[in-house]
């Protein structure tokens, strides 16, 4: 057969044990968090109908959408279709010769389960999900085309203790990972909604929020500049701004708002809300959240309906590593209507790389190779199988390099592989019965008995 | 939008929270063994270059690829295909409109993976990878069209200490899944090769091979009437029965094929290959594997060439639940030649169903909530959530079930999720500050304080 270039895709990634390791440190602790909070694990099919997926996420992301081609002779029927004088269009195509596609995301494929399931599921379900998706994005630095998603939702349940236990879960997994200052920013759709009222243009609300969500990066002018251009009016601006530019603790916040939309019954609502989760959260220890109210935050405003969280560090340069909030109606598109969620993800890829900068990653991990076994031949090999049948029967993960490399090569290999101790066996060791240990971080070497090793890397 | 049936393609399948419980179990078991013994885990992407993949599972198994559709408009491309007086056939448009496949096993990936990052590699490579594959094979009981493979492989190393140490693998993965009869088979190629040898007839050493290793299901004289079909004489019959009769301990029958085979070179390498990892075993603890010699076994014969593995349990009826072996040229097909390796693979699915039926998935699990706080109203909650954050700080999981549910839902949530205990909290509770603890297994009740509930439950 033809020899054929290594490489993958553009947009994907080979994951290295170095980069395994570190990944699977940021999804171990996030895990465990959720299990804390009693969200159990699910998994869906990497391929979902592809009428399952299509017309959920909007036109731009339907073409984003990688769809599976059909086995078989799937040209027959697409010349059928041309010979009733059709023309053989892509679009037109497209569904003779594809049923199936790569999932686009997690929720979609949730709720099709929790429809697909709803006789096996006790409500409120608390699931959690991590597992790769797909876009057919132009791939760029930070954007790849196959990425792990990390979601955890609740159907089933209006209480707002679920709000209140994710900025938990957050507050909890973050400060494990080491972040040590990173603010969980908390809002409220009918908040939202009730400024749109008050400035008289609930209509408005898409353009109000785009525009103010912006703050943070065009400032109060280029805000003022975009509304103006939206169709707002000179007056709206004056009623808005002093509600977006509100200061001080989330109490002070809340207590302007509710006078200044004492006439919302929507904002007054969205106010309770927040009012709500964040009385919750008096009652639970945080570690290292800051929880902040931003008026401005909005977030996929179309989708969310009650609060919207979103996460970000303030230790790193990094856009938000972590958002969701509270949908009304998460399964209508699969027939079963008014099922109420809230949910949060992760982001995983980001949270890295924040980890990365920060140099927060643990630099011993359990994961690896404890100890190196190596020796100057074969008989030195064969005193060195007990010794390591030893180690592994007291739980201490080890190897031995087969005999035949040079020591040098053996000692890379150590290196490389971040194992921090090193026994070396030659003909001394043998004929002592003590070993000698190599502290590979200090070069510090001693000699030790085998028992005495074993207790040692125990 | 238009309401869809919530299902999912044919051959795939969700995992709920139990079965996920029980998946990861064996994964991580298999996981730690891995690490234990110095394999470090990677991961490739879902999706490989189409020309990465075929060529290398043959004709039958090219077709069994699922493709993946190029964006944009590729009916331009084929339609100005069919301009230069080509018919459009299935075959010529799947260039056109492909680049993309899923990835089919975890080898040629990994081979990929080897070739690409060579200059990152630390030799030997000892890697590990659990992944989910992709299979257009047509869907029956046990077989699926995406399931997970979990191999380890080494590569750069001719150390029989490897396939020694695979044995040691399997035998302490399978005895931690609570296996209590299982047998690791090992056979060489070389062996095989020099029985064809003995016969006269090395070139028709797959016939002969594929021939023998039917011999536990078509018997003696099967395996007689498919090699005479074949073209074996009468004569060469009577040389082979010997052989693959061969009864005894390993021992006994490596004896006695060193003088049957004793003008064979490389029979007498397979044998002396044989004898150099049963005497590597001789140096490490089995648990409660049994190894056995079976000079029949074949298993995929023109991919192995030295050791070869099959693993089989003895209490349920299953096929083999792991195989591997030797193979002298991983990665020539992406231009690197040379390159030696041996692997072996876990049949995560068929070890599933094994466990499930010997009733081996251990009952209690650290995964789940351990607590239930259960409350009658909202006051309730109001005095459970300081409870509920002492338990998590204690790093007990709990949940609190939100007030408005009625008791009977709440004990039934609890039973559903299989949650051990429950803390009952109303007025008595709230006044005594003495909790109700249920232990849902005895359905025993007792009154205890939240100190004291916290202990026991850590």
């Amino acid at each position: 057969m033809a020899n054929v270039k290594a490489a993958i895709p553009k947009g994907t990634r080979d994951f290295g044990p170095a980069v395994m390791i570190k990944r699977n440190y940021i999804f171990d602790t996030i895990k465990k968090v959720f299990k804390k909070y009693g969200y159990q694990e699910i998994q869906t099919p990497t391929m979902e109908n592809l009428d399952t997926l299509t017309g959920k996420y909007g036109d731009e992301g339907d073409q984003l959408i990688f769809k599976i081609l059909n086995s078989g002779n799937y040209m027959l029927k697409a010349e059928s279709l041309k010979q009733n004088g059709d023309e053989l269009s892509s679009k037109k195509l497209l569904p003779i010769i594809s049923e199936k596609a790569l999932r686009y995301d997690l929720t979609v494929p949730f709720a099709r389960y929790v429809v697909m399931h709803q006789q096996e599921i006790t409500s409120p379900f608390k699931r959690f999900q991590i597992q790769p998706v797909w876009r057919a994005d132009r791939p760029q630095k930070g954007r790849y085309r196959e990425f792990y998603q990390c979601d955890a939702d609740v159907v089933g349940s209006d209480s707002l203790l679920n709000e209140a236990e994710f900025v938990c879960i957050y507050d909890e997994a973050l400060s494990q990972l080491g972040l040590k200052d990173f603010t969980i920013k908390i809002n409220n759709r009918k908040i939202l909604s009730g400024i749109a009222e008050l400035i008289g243009k609930p209509y408005k609300i898409v353009d109000l929020t785009v525009a103010i969500d912006k703050l943070d990066k065009i400032g109060l002018e280029g805000v003022e500049k975009e509304l103006l251009e939206k169709g707002f009016a000179t007056a709206d601006l004056e009623i808005l701004k002093p509600v977006i530019l509100l200061a001080g603790t989330n109490d002070e916040k809340l207590n302007s708002l509710k006078s200044i939309l004492s006439k919302s019954i929507i904002g007054l609502a969205g106010i309770d809300e927040i009012n709500k989760v964040l009385n919750y959260l008096k009652g639970f220890t945080l570690n290292r959240a800051k929880v902040e109210l931003d008026l401005t935050l909005a977030r996929g405003l179309n989708y969310y309906t009650g609060c919207i969280f979103e996460v970000k560090t303030n230790e790193a340069t990094m856009g938000s590593i972590g958002g969701g909030g509270r949908y009304d109606d998460l399964t209508g598109m699969f027939g079963k209507e008014g099922l109420a969620g809230v949910g949060i993800s992760f982001g995983a890829d980001r949270i890295y790389d924040v980890l990365e900068e920060l140099n927060l990653f643990p630099s011993t991990t359990t994961e690896s190779t404890k100890v190196l076994i190596c020796v100057f031949g074969e008989n030195e090999e064969s005193f060195a199988i007990p010794i390591l049948n030893k180690l592994r029967q007291a739980n201490i993960n080890a190897e031995l390099f087969p005999f035949g490399a040079k020591m040098k090569k053996q000692m890379q290999y150590a290196n490389d592989k971040s194992i921090p101790y090193v026994v070396i066996i030659g003909g001394d060791e043998m004929e002592s019965g003590l070993l000698s240990l190599k502290t590979m971080e200090s070069g510090e070497q001693v000699k030790i008995g085998i028992e005495e090793l074993v207790g040692k890397l125990s």
